[in-house]
Formats: C-alpha cells, sequence, structure tokens
C-alpha cells in the first residue's frame, strides 16, 4: 500500500531483514528521549496481531525476543517495553525499547510527558553504546535463522 | 512478592485463570478514557519477556490473541493495542486494550495526553457493552483450554 509509512519506507535504520520481517533502530524524533528503539516490522501490510496464524506470531516473537536479549546484554536497561500499537500506522509493528530509571519519562511508558529534563550526558553515553548493540541485535537474528542449504550443502 | 502489586492483588476484575496466566478487565482511573482495556497477567513474578521459554511465550500469546479476537468480534474497534511495558509494576503483563477513532487519546497512545474532550455518550455505550465482551473473553479463553478428563469421561 503506497499511503502506509511502513510499506513505503524501513521505518528506521534497517538491520535485518528475513522470515517475512525486518527489525529497524528508529531514527526520528520519538528517540530523543529514548533512543535505544527498536522496531520488528511485518513485511506484508497486516493490521492486528491476530491477523495472523499461530506459527507467524510465534516466528514474531522470536524476533522480538531475540532483539530484547541483545538489549539487555548489551546495554543493561532497568526494563524492556514491548508494545504493538499501530493507531498512527495500522501496519504491524513490535516497538522493543531499553528503558532507564534515569530517562525523563521512567517509570511512565515513553509516551507520556516528560517527568524530568533529559539527561544529556546518559543520553550520549548510551548513543555511543547503540552500534555495539545493533551488532548484537543483528548477530542474535542471524542465529535464530535456519541455515540455508547452500550454507549446508550435505 | 507481597511488595508488587500484582502478586498482592489480582489487578483488575478478575475474568479467567490457568495455564499459569490471568486475565483481567482493568478497572483502575486507566480506563475513564479507555475502558475496553484487558489484561494477561503471569502468575509468577517474572519481569521480562524474554525471561520465558518459547512454550510459555506461545501460552501467553494464545491468551492475548483470544482476548484480541473477543474485542475484535464484540466492540468492532479502530484499532486493538497490545504492549507489555511492567515499569511500575515489573511483574509480566500484557495490556489489550480496543482502541476507538473517538477516544480522547486517539491516534496517540493511552498514556498520550488527551487530544480532545472525552465524548461521554460513546464512553457510557461501550461501558454497556463491556459485560458482553467479558463474556466473550472468557468464552474464548475457556475454548482455548485442554478439556480436563471430567469433561471427556471417554
Amino acid at each position: 500500500m503506497t499511503d502506509c509509512a511502513l510499506c513505503r519506507d524501513d521505518g528506521g535504520l534497517l538491520l535485518w531483514s528475513g522470515q517475512g520481517w525486518r527489525v529497524v533502530r528508529a531514527s526520528g524524533g520519538e528517540v530523543a528521549a529514548a533512543p535505544a528503539w527498536y522496531r520488528v516490522i511485518a513485511a506484508a501490510h497486516v493490521a492486528e496481531w491476530s491477523d495472523l496464524s499461530a506459527p507467524e506470531q510465534a516466528c514474531a516473537m522470536a524476533l522480538v525476543t531475540a532483539v530484547e536479549r541483545a538489549l539487555r546484554a548489551t546495554l543493561t536497561p532497568t526494563k524492556v517495553n514491548l508494545a504493538s500499537l499501530g493507531n498512527a500506522v495500522p501496519h504491524l509493528h513490535w516497538h522493543v525499547i531499553a528503558r532507564f530509571g534515569w530517562d525523563s519519562r521512567y517509570p511512565a511508558p515513553v509516551w507520556a510527558p516528560a517527568q524530568r529534563d533529559d539527561d544529556a550526558l546518559r543520553l550520549a553515553a548510551l548513543r555511543q553504546q547503540l552500534p555495539v548493540c545493533d551488532a548484537a541485535v543483528v548477530e542474535a537474528l542471524d542465529a535464530l535463522s535456519t541455515p540455508s542449504p547452500k550454507e549446508n550443502p550435505r
């Protein structure tokens, strides 16, 4: 659908794609207060989670879980937040967001008003860690994939 | 854990429990703007989604999906929102929320500031539908459960 932002664009920095999904790190204005914000986005234009079959859901959750584990391993967040909302863009996508006790919205959701000023030093330090986190995300997702016949010739 | 609100209390109007989870309809102040707000709550005190095994996740997602389908069938929402945040209460629970184009936050998440006044008439009509939705939720969850030996004597 050409009028759907997630059919038209990657929806962030593209890190990985496969199994009917792609994984991006969010790169819009939403990341100012929560830079470690990843998305697992369906390749197909489908709106609701319950439109998927159980095997399709299991595949999506394996990817979401791999991203969450990579975030936990590399960033040691206070909490990981998962959400599939899609009100603005009804194309199925999971937000996977590392949250920190010092972030300006915590413990409220990232969509709530800020409760305190941004901690510029900690935000800068977190942003510096993101390439390492990106690499861990990609490694975790690659590890999930079934090797292709070419990789296992016999 | 006695200091955990979701270990201590049901966390809403208890509708169903089984398979290591319970399902409630939220009944706190958060429902003023979004009354069709359900939660699928882990019986055990576990914080992160990726702490669960794949079979445990599949069980949880079957319950979340059943709740979502019951909401869609009875309320015909504009969109269903799913989220597992747990910043305030780090005890794994899924929010399953029916959203409507007319609700005061839409299309923003329910945690964002209101964009318009509440539509009191539509909210009242929605609240009147909730017992029917509750019953559909329970029926859908019961249908997922393995029949007990008593129900299948031979």
